[in-house]
């Protein structure tokens, strides 16, 4: 199937598009890149080259970058989408934008090419409206940087055709992704949701002095920490013994908040235009030093928890641990 | 301060018990075992030198394990708690058996010992009332194998006094734990509560059929997995730009589940007496085979990521990032 899905093509060469563009040129696509905006051609052809190189660093790939560059047309011209059999869009969250886009990506591809948008901000069920052919567009949600993360929601519209998400979700696995099909479109994404759900909660134990904000974090880091990167929160209760949480859950879900409101704490940091570590007024007290070290420290450890993680995701992975009872 | 609790009574040797010990000796505390049970006593002191042996094989330690060994007595008797600063309790987890063994502990040691109970089951509000002297009563609870792991809750009931609790918070840091100081005694404390905001709002999305459970498990392995280690919640909104955050909480907070009821595929699963791994009936299919290698790889892997934990805590650790703004 994932035969199918074998010349792809990309618009927007920003900092995800380039991203994207690398995993799945390192996925053995031939990628057809399309900027709309004149001004990011040659810009946007040198940061996929960076990223190629970052990845190379990471000893991510098999081939060398010429290799891959072989594999890649990069272009200003949306005709040159024309073979492709998926088009996706990452460009500027901007509806009207997009929208044309859509239009022009529409005029040239096959009447069967998958159009699908990268955006975390406007719901599929409103992008879709624009297509012609609606029933072919949904959300390929990917994470940065998209060449070293498994992660990978494809998203579903009221009118997408499940049969086209599927094949989109059997051709992610092919791109070394675990990709999730999300068959509604939902605002927030899967893990935004349940951790907005973490965060009402958690904002909620402060407000009433439970814990304090850097205690709780502690908490939260060491624990879920030691566990979440190889098991998932369902496996986790399969792992501890599902009878443990029966009795727990009866108790304490009826004591969990049910508050829908801006915690108290992030409106005083926000009028103060608060952007975290991005001006330095944030929740934790920043200066510049411990920004940039907050920055250089994740980044070097987003590529070690990824080979960490893939060591024991190929050592589960063996015994086809991948379907469920529960659905 | 940490001076003041150099030594360290344990009540019970069981898995967690001698875990704990091990964790203590490792600080370098002296520590008094003692076990209420006449038949525990051998057993309990294996124990111990096994895991004493696995630390050392894991390089936790420092010394070689008869010195560990010389630091510690193992006793039946409780008048071997007298000299002891802090008695740490982790018993079966039966009220009336603790209220006893805290009545014989409170028998023999001097009146500003501290006394802690491990429990994780049983408020401490209601445990602290069994005692003598409640305003030195408080829960302290470790994560197993607690020699290799950071977290560590200490948890205040109404009438615990704050004082010995921050002292006890205070010689935390010195067991190399990252302790965080619970004001008030919640049930199942902050981790497990915010966890089950997670586990409620997972649920409601595999029950409207917005996500299969695997699905989602990959989600959240994947996406918190890459960041979780070296930041908590709080932290990462000041990474990721706080102002980022205001607009989706207003619009997902109202979205979020507000059901206090045991999810349905919970129930025929708990028909089934399903346990799991540990019955091989759960969420996902299990076998012998696939269950004892989640165990195996799950205690390897939980070696691996303390040591990487350890060395972005170090990193990050200079900059003093612990105090915030929020609170």
């Amino acid at each position: 199937m994932s035969e199918q899905l074998h010349k792809i093509g990309v618009v927007g060469l920003g900092l995800m598009g380039s991203s994207i563009i690398v995993a799945l040129l390192k996925a053995g696509c031939e990628v057809v890149a399309v900027t709309p905006l004149v001004e990011e051609f040659e810009e946007g052809k040198n940061r996929i080259i960076e990223q190629l190189q970052l990845a190379a660093g990471m000893k991510l790939l098999t081939e060398d970058v010429p290799s891959y560059r072989q594999r890649l047309q990069v272009s200003k011209d949306f005709q040159d989408l024309k073979p492709c059999q998926l088009v996706i869009e990452c460009i500027i969250e901007v509806e009207a934008i997009k929208r044309e886009v859509y239009h022009k990506i529409e005029l040239e591809v096959a009447a069967d090419c998958i159009i699908a948008s990268n955006t975390s901000a406007i719901p599929i069920n409103i992008l879709q409206r624009y297509l012609e052919r609606p029933n072919r567009f949904m959300g390929i949600h990917w994470a940065e940087p998209a060449y070293a993360t498994r992660f990978l929601e494809i998203t579903c519209g009221e009118l997408t055709e499940v049969r086209l998400a599927e094949m989109v979700q059997e051709a992610a696995l092919g791109w070394e992704k675990e990709p999730t099909l999300l068959y509604k479109d939902i605002r927030g994404f899967i893990t935004n949701r349940l951790m907005y759900a973490v965060y009402r909660q958690g904002f909620e134990l402060i407000n009433n002095n439970t814990v304090d904000m850097a205690g709780l974090d502690k908490c939260f880091q060491y624990d879920i920490g030691s566990w979440i990167t190889i098991m998932g929160i369902f496996k986790r209760m399969d792992y501890i013994g599902l009878h443990h949480y029966l009795h727990t859950f009866e108790q304490i879900f009826p004591k969990l908040t049910q508050s829908d409101v801006v915690p108290p704490i992030m409106d005083s940091i926000i009028k103060e235009n608060g952007r975290g570590i991005h001006n330095l007024i944030g929740l934790y007290p920043h200066d510049e030093q411990s920004a940039s070290s907050l920055e250089n420290n994740f980044a070097a450890f987003n590529e070690e928890i990824y080979l960490l993680a893939d060591r024991y995701r190929a050592k589960l992975k063996e015994l086809n641990l991948t379907e469920t009872n529960g659905k």
